[in-house]
């Protein structure tokens, strides 16, 4: 038995090719947020060392090992006393003190002591110790368990561990901690001729993945061909991947069929401005997002749609991150029916909100001018001047 | 001639020092931010790297190199065409396109072309192109120049780069920025048995020190000995050096007079609750700030001065990075006359502030239960129950 003369090639995925013919439809930013929340996970929680856990969210609930402090102590530098030996003392009638024990905070509290007074309320009287000032039992003393008791809570799960939490579980003797791993982010850039040369993108893109709390796992050129292309988006090693460039209905837009050939074509076009030609698809099972190349809607994208992909797959809340300002409209803000627009806007010195540029116009210059961003809905033809609206401030 | 005897060694410069007698008086913390401003000095600008400055404070203003786009160009996907040639198109009256020339973003506009129509503008008509819409002149088009135009200001000094900063100024062409340098930290960390254990502090000190813009230079442990401690003070290599530990006024608390043997102990003892214990002083030219060993205390005292001194040294604004919020207290808060106390405070589910622990209460475990701090100034009592305060968010 011979084999078999070469079976045609598969049939590509049914998807609608733009190439030449344009977008027929786009899909609404709401349904891309449902295919990012419901294709992208968060990662397996996986025991980090302390030093690397920063940002990081904790997987589990963390409790105390063992009371803190481990016994009754010093809490301040000092003379370790019997609270009643000082009874009556002040600085017109000093008190000498017999028993008294020089400690330091931490010391272990001494037999028959109850108290610590610090130096500022004693004195010394020749070869005697005196008491200045009254204390109380349990004055500068740390009780056993005073800041947590044996196995009590510390931190919940899903916490985003601050700096100060670092310092509370190396007190609690935690050396590595489960937590939600930062995402390794693959970056690809076309480069080429394109307007707006996506391939000088890098430094930017890079810089919001670490601030939405990815790792940069790589950033490599994208290919031209097709066939290295389709490999580019299936090479292991990545938890997401994000492409800039080659969206568009040109003939050397070639990231949508790639996809659609390498995994699968899910989205193709939302209904956004700037950003529109962005795509969502995946690859081995693993979430690619197609950002536009040039440069003011590969932002757009990233913000609108990427940046929830990253904060999602770093198990992070998938809300804009951004700090947010309540301002008035100095201008209308015109948007399009159907369309969510994202208008660069600058806050004014009398407190309103002057556009920077409207939605379609391309190049970061304009970014860079404004402080922000206002989001006009789909359901939108804009706002008057006058209104209340919402900033996110670019940072 | 013979050599003189050896004299006696200098005296010290001279400090108060506090071991066995406590503080006499401390200084305000305006006065302690007032040392900070004055000799924690900015760094001197160099150039780095695009990919490296991201966060950085730009040194000069930069300008744009060139026009950007060089020449007028195509802005979509689609046909150049003269307009003129689409008049009176529509989906009723399609009009055939003999000069149409297929183009992508970016490429030059052919001779004799003043627009681009996108491919949804378009149908293919047997070997023909027609257009179904009229396009203006310009319209798909971006001319020379239309983002930044040569010598154009892009960015001012003083700018701290934003990732879309980094777009612009690779598109614009520069491949590297003369920016104010992140300073290099030192980080001190005190051991033994003193409670608290500050040398379990480096991991929340690091975080910080690269919250507020420094490079971690090293952690190391901070000598018990004198004169090894005197060393580490003026080890060469840090722009700044921030201790824990060994500031209080025990036999052990060797390190502001070791920083008064090795440079000089400016302050010591600042009027805050916690963190009192704190000093500032230099070594060798380079600023060292000296914080407790307590936990709680050595973050009220990294928040209050050494975050201020490092994000001076990275040329950032001296202020609290924090959000905060605007709440009402929804009980008392109480202070201490002549000291700043700083209040770890809860936001409660009816959106006022409750207190979760008191400025004395050691440990970091209030600190993890709490949302952020709000800050009592030396001048006063304290806020009673229903007061509109601010509280400085932890994250």
């Amino acid at each position: 038995m011979t084999a078999p003369p070469s079976a045609a090639p598969p049939a590509a995925p049914a998807f609608h090719d733009v190439r030449g013919r344009g977008f027929s439809r786009r899909s609404t930013l709401d349904a891309a947020w449902d295919w990012i929340d419901g294709r992208v996970v968060p990662p397996s929680a996986r025991p980090l060392p302390l030093a690397d856990c920063g940002g990081l969210v904790l997987a589990e609930a963390v409790g105390a090992v063992g009371d803190w402090p481990p016994s009754d102590r010093a809490a301040t530098d000092g003379y370790a006393v019997a609270a009643a030996d000082t009874l009556g003392a002040s600085s017109y009638n000093p008190v000498p003190l017999m028993g008294a024990v020089a400690v330091v905070a931490g010391d272990p509290l001494p037999p028959d002591c109850d108290a610590v007074i610090p130096y500022e309320a004693a004195q010394a009287a020749g070869p005697f110790v005196e008491a200045v000032d009254a204390v109380a039992p349990g004055s500068g003393v740390e009780r056993r368990g005073a800041w947590m008791a044996d196995g009590g809570p510390l931190l919940p799960a899903g916490r985003r561990l601050r700096p100060a939490d670092l310092g509370l579980l190396a007190a609690a003797g935690h050396r590595a901690l489960p937590v939600l791993p930062a995402p390794r982010v693959r970056i690809l850039l076309a480069g080429g001729p394109k307007a707006g040369a996506p391939e000088q993108l890098g430094d930017m893109l890079a810089a919001l993945v670490r601030r939405d709390g990815g790792n940069v796992e790589a950033v490599v050129p994208l290919p031209a061909d097709m066939d290295a292309l389709a490999d580019a988006f299936t090479q292991p090693g990545a938890d997401l991947i994000l492409s800039a460039g080659r969206t568009g209905t040109g003939p050397d837009d070639a990231a949508p069929p790639a996809l659609a050939k390498a995994g699968g074509l899910d989205l193709h076009g939302i209904a956004m401005r700037p950003g529109g030609s962005a795509g969502l698809g995946a690859a081995g099972g693993t979430p690619v997002l197609l950002l536009p190349g040039e440069p003011m809607a590969a932002l757009a994208a990233y913000e609108l749609l990427a940046g929830r992909a990253v904060r999602r797959a770093a198990g992070l809340p998938a809300a804009l991150p951004h700090a947010t300002v309540q301002a008035v409209t100095a201008r209308k803000l015109v948007s399009e029916i159907g369309c969510l627009d994202l208008h660069r806007v600058r806050l004014a010195d009398d407190g309103r909100l002057e556009p920077a540029a409207s939605p379609g116009w391309p190049g970061l210059a304009a970014a860079a001018r404004a402080d922000g961003f206002v989001l006009i809905g789909a359901d939108s033809e804009g706002v008057p001047d006058g209104v209340a609206v919402t900033m996110y401030r670019f940072a």
